[in-house]
């Protein structure tokens, strides 16, 4: 195997790659990144169990092959050579066995690596897609909703986010025990679908998804789920199991509505937080009087009240919240102004924009002993 | 006490005070930042064994007094206060013991506060400044020789640098037990002065140094040295014992001077020392060919060569290093060019500018088995 290819583009191209590659993979091979050199095009693969990653840069091709390279040691080669023309070609048994040598202007680096027919094979995806959705879209999606995944292990499901796709809507839906974030956007397809997709896969796609208009293609089989970016194909498992009948946990009124400025509340809660981190419980609570949301918390550190203006129509309804909860929603929200439906001191708050109905949020109160 | 001052200028002050909080006292007082309130002034003092400092704000004193109040939730409060005026003021016993109100707009905080007469007294000194020098020098002179602090703990005379005023110099000299950093510049004192102050102190110091030709008052005591910079004081405690008599480490000729282009030099190191990680070795080989250095190394992974032009004077000689060693002073060196003077693989290389004398860099060879 014999290539040249710029430095910035093999980089970049390594570096999606990496994103796959978690080093948790008790096969050393997964520790490596694949790359198949053939028609002028450099062809990179990061894996593990659940997930991985190929990306293609254009490349000068003097000997097609295939090498497996640790990704880490290649990946830093790499970046610290200079700005210039890459050559990686495959030694000859004279200067012993998987040896690729990586040479760049005065550098020359030796390099072991690894037998190419070790990794494992890309699942085999028949590549219909199903439907296409801008890449800032999906990006804002992913990031509005997988705060909310579980981070404990004992439902793996709630590790996962539900990508359901129904009446030419797209809804991302994450929840643990004690909140819930969805966003939905129209999209054109006329498929049902309900799968789950784990969470520290889509961390990784919206790293990958760019903050622009152009469209990622979304293929399902049964056991996977492919996003094809172009140049870019990210394929992850899907997680097994049924998803929680979300919308049943949706309250379907309220009796009190609460219209304020997101950043003012964000900064008050935050403020409050401070004095409710004693027994780490960031218990704050929430009183309304006319148009004034009246904040306050209290520890044995001392004691905090915090006032802010709001529109309120309806009850005045009191209650109490771990902070933390409401303050992962009000920073993934993108509007000025945040609505928040009550009921009772005992009932979930749902959280929305008050100018798209693209994002709904529930938090549940903490209910105070009498 | 009650007195009104800026939301910024309060968190710039106790970002100050802070820095010689440790926090790994045992004297919870010392967590605590004190604040004395008198004479249209706030002044904040933070202080560990080691270390105190004072720093003094404008604020519209209401009623003179003192508190100490627990620094990093202090500090987190102010820092999360809008910025506006924010009202301090010791509450009556009717609000129960020790506890201040912090008011700024529709913000009101309540935090216990310690006793201020628990409060360390500063060590008493006779502000006579021995020599002024600009901030912006001395900050240079601390990051350009603290990296060559021992970091072990068996000899502690070496966890600080020495300040040597001679013949109107002042010379900043740290080292460990394989390289030496020295730094000297020309002062307006007649003085002679040989102290050794701790690292961690100083490293403090270079944060509250600003960019500015702004002079530093500098007075020694027996046991103390005070950096006076107008609105912020630092007094810290001298290290006991006698430092080593660095002069004669230094060797006062050489075989071989290389010069080169300094970033060149340490990319080239920097590339080869990934191929010298294995067994934490750090090991790379020098080998001078003409104008040409060669850098080799090799482990488990592969191996690398990497070639930069230089113009020798003198013998072609070889010699192995830590390339942490010779990366750590690269780095802080500020000339284009640098010179390496060579005598033989085991004796030392000094590392200089060519430019300027003030800074001298040695960094001991590694010795090869044959």
């Amino acid at each position: 195997m014999k290539f040249i290819c710029e430095k910035s583009k093999l980089q970049d191209a390594i570096s999606i790659a990496q994103k796959a590659i978690t080093g948790k993979s008790t096969m050393p091979i997964l520790e490596g990144v694949y790359l198949n050199a053939k028609d002028s095009k450099l062809t990179l693969i990061g894996s593990d169990v659940d997930v991985s990653i190929e990306t293609i840069i254009d490349s000068e091709v003097i000997e097609p092959g295939s090498i497996v390279v640790d990704a880490k040691i290649f990946g830093e080669i790499i970046r610290k050579l200079p700005n210039d023309l890459v050559t990686i070609e495959t030694l000859g048994v004279e200067e012993g066995n998987n040896i690729i040598q990586i040479t760049c202007k005065k550098s020359v680096f030796n390099l072991v690596h690894m037998n190419p027919s070790d990794f494992p094979e890309l699942p085999a995806i028949n590549e219909t897609k199903l439907f296409s959705i801008p890449q800032n879209l999906l990006k804002n999606m992913i990031k509005g909703t997988s705060f909310a995944i579980a981070q404990d292990e004992t439902r793996p499901i709630l590790q996962g986010i539900l990508f359901e796709v129904n009446n030419s809507y797209l809804n991302l839906v994450a929840l643990d025990g004690y909140r819930l974030a969805t966003r939905s956007e129209l999209i054109d397809s006329e498929n049902t679908i309900s799968s789950v997709i784990p969470g520290k896969t889509l961390n990784e796609v919206a790293k990958i998804l760019e903050d622009s208009e152009d469209v990622v293609d979304i293929t399902f089989t049964t056991n996977h789920i492919l996003f094809n970016l172009g140049e870019t194909k990210v394929i992850s498992r899907l997680l097994e199991g049924e998803f929680i009948k979300y919308k049943s946990l949706l309250p379907q009124e309220y009796k009190g509505l609460v219209t304020v400025n997101r950043q003012d509340l964000q900064n008050c809660i935050e403020r409050a937080s401070l004095m409710a981190k004693e027994g780490n419980t960031n218990l704050i609570k929430f009183e309304l009087v006319g148009d004034t949301l009246i904040i306050t918390s209290n520890s044995q550190l001392g004691k905090v009240r915090e006032e802010v203006g709001v529109n309120l129509q309806g009850d005045e309804i009191q209650i109490a919240f771990n902070s933390r909860y409401l303050i992962d929603v009000l920073k993934v929200m993108d509007s000025d102004e945040v609505m928040l439906e009550l009921t009772s001191s005992v009932s979930p708050c749902v959280i929305r924009s008050n100018e798209t109905d693209n994002s709904k949020y529930l938090v549940l109160p903490v209910r105070l002993a009498r």
